[in-house]
C-alpha cells in the first residue's frame, strides 16, 4: 500500500444514467457527463488517471470491483438505490480491500426513512451528501489523499 | 401528460415465468401466456397496444423502464420477490416518472410477515392482491383510466 | 359450498356515506349511489342479486354479518377507519365463515403509517386498493369467481 | 363494600351469540344457553341472582355497566374481539369501580399474536382461559368469594 | 369559511357521563352539568350558541359529526377512552372538515403508557390537558378565535 | 389416549414452598398444604389419584416430567418465576407430550411487564390466573375433562 | 403550602425570543412582549405578581428555578426544543418541588415525531398545546387555581 | 420424489470467487477449486454427479435454479451477501421445489448483526456455519441422505 | 495450545435423553446411544478419546465444563432449550476458554421465533443445524481440525 | 427489623469459582479466597459475622436464600450470568424479603448489550460495578448501614 | 435572498477546541487553527469574509446564531457531541432560517450506534463526513454556491 | 501514566447543589458539604489532594474537564440528569482521556425507565449506585487504585 497507483475509478449505480434529466428539483440539471468532466479536470490537475462506469445491475458493479482489485487507489461510488440494500456489493469492497468514498448528489436525509441507512458509510473513507456533483470531486480528493498517506 | 400514448407495458419480475407451474395451491394454474391473452384481449377492446416482459434480473427491469420512458401510459408490474427489497427498481419508477399498477396473483398477506411491506405500493396508482391473473387486467384498466384523465 | 347463492352483499363502514362529497382529491367525486349503480350493473349482467348497507357503527356491521350468515356468496367490504382496529368485526367474518373482498377507494399506502395495517387483508379473498369505486366491482367479481369454483 | 349484593352479571361481547355454532374445533359445541344454565345452577346453589347480556356493540356494554353500577358484586365478562382494543370499555370498569372476572372459552395464546394482549387482565380479579364454558362458572365463584371477603 | 357560524358543539365520549362521580382524585368533583354551565356562560358572553352531546357509542359520535357538518365553527371533544383507538372517529373529523379542540380533564400523561398517544392531537387546533373542566372553556375560545380569523 | 390414567400430578416451581408465608397481600395466606388438601378432596370425589412435587430447581422439574411420561393424565403446574424464562421446561412438556394446566395464584398482569409473557400458555390446555389456590382445583378439573374426552 | 404566594413566574426556553418574528405560519405574529402584556393583564385582574425570563441556556433555566424555590406558586414554562431532551431541567422541577404548567404555542403533534414526547407533561399540573399565546394565560390560571386549592 | 437423481449442484453467490484470496483470517486459504475437489471426491465415493456454478448476479442464480428444476437432488448454496436480502432467490427455491443446504464458510454470528438473519435457513434441509469448506461436503451429504430417504 | 489433547467431550442439555423417542417427525428416530456410537466410531478412526454427558440441569453442565478445563480439545454441545436463555452456561465456556461446536438435530429456524437466537453461536467454532445426529460428528471434526491447527 | 442480626451472607453465582483464574484482563487476578479475606476483615472490624457460598446452580442459590430467611441483615450477591435471566432468583429475594447489594467485579457496561439489563438492580439496596473485589466490601457496608438505620 | 452577503460563519461545538490534540487516530493532527487557515485561504480566493467561533455551551451556539441572523450566507457547523441530542440548536437554525453545512472530521458511522443519527442532516444543505478538516472547506463551498444560486 | 498526580476532582452536575434538601426519601439528608467532608477525610488519609465543583451547566462541566486535562488522576462524577443525554460531556472524557468513576446517590434503577441508560457507564472505571454519599468515597478509592496501578 506504499506507492499510489495514481488511478481512481468512479462507479455509478442504478438510475444514475438519468442524472440531470430526472427530478431536477432533487438532483439538479447536471448529468454524468458533467460529473466526468469535473472529476477528469481535477484528476488531470494532479496527474491521476480516472475511469467511469455506470450500470443498473448490482452484479455488474461487483464484477467490476473484482476486475479493479489491486489496480486502483480507491473507488468513488454513488450506489443509488442499492445504498440501502446491497450487502453483496458491500462485501465486494471488503473482499477486494478497495478503499471507497460514498457520494449522494441530493440530501438523502430529506427523503424517506429507509434512505437514512447505508451499507457503505461505515466502511467508507469519507461520505459526501447533498453537495451535488461536487461530491464526486471531493470523493476523488479524499481517496487521493488517503492513497498518498499510504 | 395530456394525450395518452394508448400503450401500456406489463412487467413481471423473478420467478413469474414459473406461474401456473409452481405451487398451484398458491398461484393457481394459469400461466404468463394466459396473462398475456387476458390483457391483450382487454387492450384490443379499447384500442391500446400492450407489451410484455419477464426477467429474473432487477437490473434488466430497470433497463427496460429507462427504455420505455416517455413511450407508455404506465406499467403494470408484478415485482415478485423484489417487491420487498428493490429500492433501485422503485427509484427507476420515480426517476422515469412512470405511472404503475402493482399486482400480486396470490394474497401476500397470508404469507410470511416480510411479504407485508412493499416498496411499490405507496408510489402506485393502484394495488391488486389475490385476484389471480385478473389483477393484471384490473391494473391495465386503472392505468388507462388514469391516462385518460390526464 | 357447492352451489353458489348468486347473492353478494356490499358493506361500507364509517364515513363512507360521505364518499364523493369529502376530500375529493383523495376519494374522487363518485358517491355510494355510483358504487351501487356500478356493482348492480355488473351483478345484473351475470344474474346475481346484490345488497348494500352503510353504517357508522361497528356493532351494526357485525349484526348484519350474522344475519347474512349462510345466505350469501361473500361480502365486499370497505371498512373505512375500522380497517385498522376492528378485531371484533374480523371475528365476525371468521365466526360466520363469510368470504370477503376488501376495498379501499384511495391508496391507503400514501397516507399515515397506522393505515398500512389491516385486520382484514390476511383473511380476505382479494384486496383492491386505489382503483376508485371500480374496486367494488372487482371485489364482486373475485367473490363470484370464488363461489363458482366452490 | 361490606355486605354483598348477592347478584352477579355475565356480559358477553361481539360474536359470542355464535358460541357453539361457529368454529367448533376452537370453541366447542356448547352455546350461550349452556353457559346460562351452568352459571345459574351454580348461583342457585349459593343463593345468588345472576343476569346475562350479550351484544355486538361496545357502547351497549358500557351503557349496561353504567346501569349496573352499585347494584352488583361484579361482572363476569368475555369481551370477545374487544379484548384487545376496547379502552373505553376498560374505562367503564374503572369509572364504575366494578369488579370483573375475564373469561375466554378457547386458549387465545394459541392464536394470532395480537390476541395475546388484553386491556382487561390487569384490572381483573381473575382470568380464565381455555377452560371452555366452565370459565364462566369459575369467574362467578371468584367474584362471589371476593365479594364475601369484602 | 369567511363568516363564522357563531355556533360550537361540545362532544363527550364514553364514560364522561360519570364525570364528577367517578374517581374524584383523578377527575375532580365537577360534572358534565358544570361543564355545560361554564361553557354556556362563556358562549353567552361572546354571543355564541353552544350544544352538548354525550354518548358511549363511537358510531353515535360519528353520526353526530356528520349531522353537524357545515353548521358549526368547530367541536370541542373529550373522546375519553376512544382517544387512543378510534380511527373512524378521526376520519369523521377529516371527512367533514370539522375543526376540533381536544380536551382531557385529568393529565393523561400521568397514567398508563397507552394513554400517551392520541389519534386526535395531530389534527386538532389545540389540545388542553389537565386543566379540569376549564379545558372545555379554553377549547371553546380556541375554536372561536380560529373561526374569526377565517 | 383412549383410557384415562385417573392420575394427575401437581408441580410447583421455585419459591412456591413459601406460599402463604410470603407477601400475603399478593398471594394470600393459604399454603401448599392447603393446595394439597383442596385438590386431594376434589380428586377423591371423582376417584383420581393426585401427586404433588415442589422444587426450586428447573432441572428437577424436567427430571420429574420425564419420570411421569405416560403415567399421568396431565400436570397442573405453577412454574413461579420460571414461567417467563424456562424454555427447557417447556420443551419437557412438548417432548413427553404431557398435557398441562397453568396456574398463577395472584394476577401476574398487575405486576412487572416481564411477567406478562409465559412460555407455557400457548401449549397449555387452560390457564388460571388470580383465582388463588382454587386455580389448582380448576386446573385439575380441566385436565380430567380433557382426559375423559380422549 | 396553605397560603398562596400570589406570585407566578413565566419561563421561556431556547429560541422563544424569536417568537413572532420566526416562522409566522407556525407560531403566529405575537411576540414575547405580547405574552407578557397578556399574562400581566390577567395577573393584575386577580392581584398576582408575575415575572418573566427567557434564555437559550438550559443551565440558566435550572439556576433560575433554584432561585425561585419557595417563592412562587408555580412556573409557566415553554421549554422550546428542550422539551424533548432536558432531563436535568425536569429534575430541577422535581428537586425544587415547583408546580408547573407546560405551554406550546403551536401544535407540536403536527410536527416531527421526536416532538411528540415531552419530559415535562407527566409532572405538569396541566398542558396547553396549540392555543397560541393564550396558552400562557391558561397556564397562569391553572397554577393559580391549584395554589388556591392548596 | 422416489428415485434420487444422483446429481447435486453447488451454487456460490457474490464474491465467493474470491474465496481463499480475500480476508484469510475470516475465510481461510482454501479456494473454490478446493471446494470443488473436496465435494467431487465425496461425490465420486458415493457415485453422484456434482456441478458447480458461481456468479455475482442474483438473477443468474435464479435462472440456474429454473434450469435445474427436476434434474437434481438438491442444491448446496452459499449465497454470500445475498443471504440477508434475496427474497427472489428464496422464491426460486420455493417455486422450483428444490431442496437446499445452506453453507457459510466463516461464522456469520461473529460478524455484524445484519448477518444474523438468513432468508434461506427456514427453508433449508440443513445449515452449516463456520466449518470452513467442509460445510460444502456436509451439505452434499445432507442432501444425499434426504434424497435417499425420498 | 500447541499439542492437542486428542480428547473431545460431547454435552447434551435438557430433554436430549428423550432423543429418538420424542417427536420423531422433528428429531428423527436415532437416540443418544446412536450419537455415541457414531461419534465414537469417528473418534476411534482418528485416535481420539471422546466422553459423553447428558443432564437436565444447567448447573451440572457448568460444573462439568469446569471439571474439563484444560483437559480437552473442545466440547460438542447441543444445549437444547438452554440455547436461548443460558447466559451462565455461555459464561462457563468463556471462563474456561473451552472451544465449542454447537449442534441442533432439527432445523430450529423452522420453529418458534424465540428459537432463532442462540447464546452460543457467536462464540462457537462452528454451528450445525438440521443435519440430524450427523451434526455431532461434524462438530467433532471441526474441533479436531481446530485443535490440530493450534 | 429494629435490631440488626449483625450477620451478612455473600453469595456468588455460576463461574465465580473461576475468579482470579479466568480472563484476568477482565476480572483481575484476585480469587474468591481474596474476596473472603477482604470482607471478613471488614466484618471483624465492625463486629459482624459473615458467611460465603458459591454454586453454579440457580436452584441452590434459591434454596440458600430460603434457609437464610430471617437470620441475616442482607445478602451481597454477584449473580454472574444469572444476572440477566434469573426471575426465580429475583422472586426468592422478594419472597423472603431479603435486602441485597449487587456486585459485578468487572464493568458489565463495557460488554455485550444483553449484559446491560439486570433482574436485581431495581430491587437492590445498592449496586457496585467495576470496582473489582472491593465491590463486595462496599456491598457489605451498604447492607450494614441499612440494617443499622432499621 | 437574491444578493449574497459574501460572509460565512464557521461554528464548532463542544470539545472541538481539542482538535488535533485528542485521539489523533480518530481525528488526525490538524487543529482548529489549521481549519481556520484552510477556510480563510479558500474565502480569500473567492472574496468572502469568514468568521470562526468555538464553544462548549449549546446555549452560546444558539445565541451566536441569533446574532448572525440575516447577516450571513450560511453556517458551516461541526456540532460535536451535540449532533445527536441538540433539538434546541436545530430549532435555532429553523427559527433564524440559516442555511447550514454539517461537517464531521472523522467518520461517525464507524463509531457507536447513537452517533449514526443527527438532528442536523435533514435540514442541512450538505453533509461532509470523514474528509478531515477539508470538510470545512467543502462546506464553505457548498454554502457559497447555494447563496450565489439565490 | 506512570507516576500518579495524587490529585482527584469531584464533579457534580445539575441540581446536586440541592442534595440533602430535596426529596430526602430519595436522596437522604446529607448535603454536598457532607460529601466534601467525607471525601476530603479519605483523601487526607492517603495523602491526596481533592477538588470539588458543582454546576447546572453542561458546558461548564466540559470546560472544567478541559482545564483539568493532564493534571489529575481521574474524576468522580455524578452527572445528575445529564447522565442520560450528555453526549458532549461523554466526549470530553474521551477527548481529554480522563479516567472517571460514576456515582449516583439513589438507586436510579428504581426510577423511570429513561434513567436506566447512562452515557458514562461504559467508559467508566467503576460505577456506584444507591450507596448514598459513600459512593463518592468509593469512587475516589477506585480512581486512586487505578492510578497507582498505572
Amino acid at each position: 500500500m506504499t506507492e499510489p497507483h495514481r488511478r481512481i475509478v468512479v462507479l455509478n449505480g442504478p438510475n444514475l444514467n438519468l442524472l440531470g434529466t430526472r427530478e431536477p428539483e432533487l438532483y439538479g440539471t447536471e448529468s454524468l457527463a458533467d460529473v466526468e468532466k469535473l472529476v477528469r479536470a481535477r484528476a488531470d490537475e494532479v496527474g491521476y488517471q480516472v475511469d467511469f462506469f455506470q450500470t443498473n445491475h448490482e452484479g455488474a458493479l461487483i464484477d467490476r470491483l473484482h476486475d479493479e482489485r489491486g489496480r486502483t487507489d480507491g473507488v468513488v461510488i454513488n450506489p443509488g438505490g442499492l445504498t440501502h440494500v446491497a450487502v453483496a456489493l458491500r462485501d465486494a469492497f471488503l473482499g477486494t480491500q478497495t478503499r471507497l468514498a460514498e457520494v449522494h448528489v441530493s440530501n438523502v436525509h430529506k427523503r424517506e426513512p429507509f434512505r437514512h441507512h447505508s451499507y457503505f458509510s461505515d466502511i467508507a473513507e469519507a461520505v459526501f451528501i447533498g453537495a451535488g456533483i461536487h461530491g464526486y470531486a471531493h470523493g476523488f480528493d479524499a481517496l487521493r489523499r488517503a492513497a498518498e498517506k499510504g
